[in-house]
């Protein structure tokens, strides 16, 4: 494994893969790695000659009062862990060669960015949009691998791909659990053990929503209610928001009657954490599932 | 020559010729071809082993108010134009095809825009960052050729690049002149006889300032009078700006002590014309001719 500090080392890298031929396979990253990460690689792996993983704590999507400081670091574990997942080149670059002093070029999508985690995080995905712009620039990658659970920050970039014709296919990767079905999350090691057991009712209360689905129900407010007064009744956890969305366009619904993006961000102290899932299709984990049962 | 008509055909072409080595040049027009855009496909066939041309009228860099219908259009000349220039492929793709219905990811600079003809063109520049990014991500060229009468376009797209990362060389095209002065543009053949003659004020304002700034004077104001009096004089020609501008970063400047921007912006009857030079250093018609020189 090679590890590439500087963009223009990483850009003629990858301009020197694309003559010989290679498929590049990228999974962009902040780092403090975990095993929704490594099944991001994994995935990624499997359908190409050569994988890139970048970790960079993005400034420009963090908001002033947000976490960018105190955003978990460990390169040297990073380090190991993407060894053994067998990647080829590490880039790590710093922040102050990916963004010039007086850089004013921002790639913003203007549509699905406006609700959800986009409502409460202003700048976030202009940040995010352009941030992944410069990678896959850097990078040049056939495909990318983004995880599912950042919901809609996946959906933003598939449509950045498709509307500004980046030539990069997109792969879901669904999201992976604690065995408690904790979505995992960099910003999970801020949990108190207490606060780490309080969490779980996010996945709770998605499993309460497929149940009345399966059963039936198709309005979104009774699901939505069941929702709202299971994770209000946990110690500790504010909800920010429980939503009910179009899987493509994240419009808000009613009614499920096409594959309904389910999306609920909380507060468990002063953690945010999120998290989802697709009520009207198959889930992305299915999917793989049935994918790789072919 | 071939002729593409789609963007997927388009970026498979282009993905294949970077597979097998090519070296892509490429001019984007908005076709109605003249001798100031052959210049910059000249200068690219020099450079490249394969010349993409594409030809867009492309509606989102128009304002609501502007002259997309009229905008001038002879396919069948342009494509002889590009069949003389040795162009290998022609890119003509349509406007539905370009841009989906819920398109809403734009790129936008923030800095350079806001000046010049950003100032009375709100969105302009959003939308040639937007259709530029896409045309690269398209065509994948190693070096871009941009003429520099549109001087600020040419500094927006050189800010694009740097600040995504785009893997493209910009090269500067030096302004193609008719005998008379006249900078070449598609919008000349909207003026009337005498239109026309009044039109070359522009060139002889801008000859009046270098010849100012060569006999010792830095001081911008002095030599901005004259160049307003001298456009002023001419019937039917109404000033929108003479700025004097840092040629890098667009910022006003009040005497000439680096290299400087000359843009001037007019009507002439209903037709808006630009022009400009490079005080304090040499301009880029001199270096090209220093360079062919070598």
């Amino acid at each position: 494994m090679q590890i590439i500090h500087t963009p223009l080392e990483m850009q003629e890298c990858a301009m020197g893969l694309k003559r010989a031929g290679k498929v590049i396979g990228f999974v962009p990253t902040m780092g403090f790695l975990h095993e929704g990460h490594l099944s991001l690689m994994r995935i990624a792996r499997e359908q190409c000659d050569v994988l890139v993983v970048s970790i960079f704590v993005n400034p420009t999507q963090f908001g002033p009062n947000e976490d960018l400081d105190a955003y978990p670091r460990d390169f040297k574990r990073d380090e190991a862990l993407c060894r053994e997942a067998k990647v080829d080149f590490l880039f790590y670059p710093e922040p102050t060669n990916m963004y010039a002093d007086n850089a004013s070029v921002w790639v913003e999508e203007e549509s699905l960015s406006s609700v959800l985690c986009g409502a409460s995080r202003p700048g976030h995905f202009r940040g995010v949009c352009t941030v992944v712009a410069k990678l896959f620039n850097l990078v040049q990658p056939d495909l990318a691998v983004f995880g599912e659970k950042d919901a809609q920050q996946l959906r933003i970039i598939e449509r950045m791909v498709r509307d500004l014709n980046f030539p990069v296919e997109i792969v879901r990767g669904p999201i992976v659990r604690e065995s408690d079905g904790l979505a995992m999350s960099s910003r999970n090691k801020y949990l108190s053990p207490e606060q780490r057991k309080n969490a779980i009712c996010l996945r709770k209360a998605l499993d309460a929503a497929t149940r009345m689905f399966r059963k039936g129900e198709h309005n979104v407010e009774p699901i939505r209610s069941v929702m709202e007064e299971m994770i209000s009744a946990v110690p500790e956890v504010r909800i920010d928001y429980i939503e009910f969305v179009d899987e493509q366009t994240l419009c808000m619904v009613n009614r499920i009657d096409r594959p309904v993006l389910v999306a609920i961000a909380v507060r468990v102290g002063s953690t945010r954490l999120i998290d989802n899932g697709v009520l009207g299709s198959m889930s992305g984990a299915h999917k793989v599932a049935v994918k790789n049962a072919l």
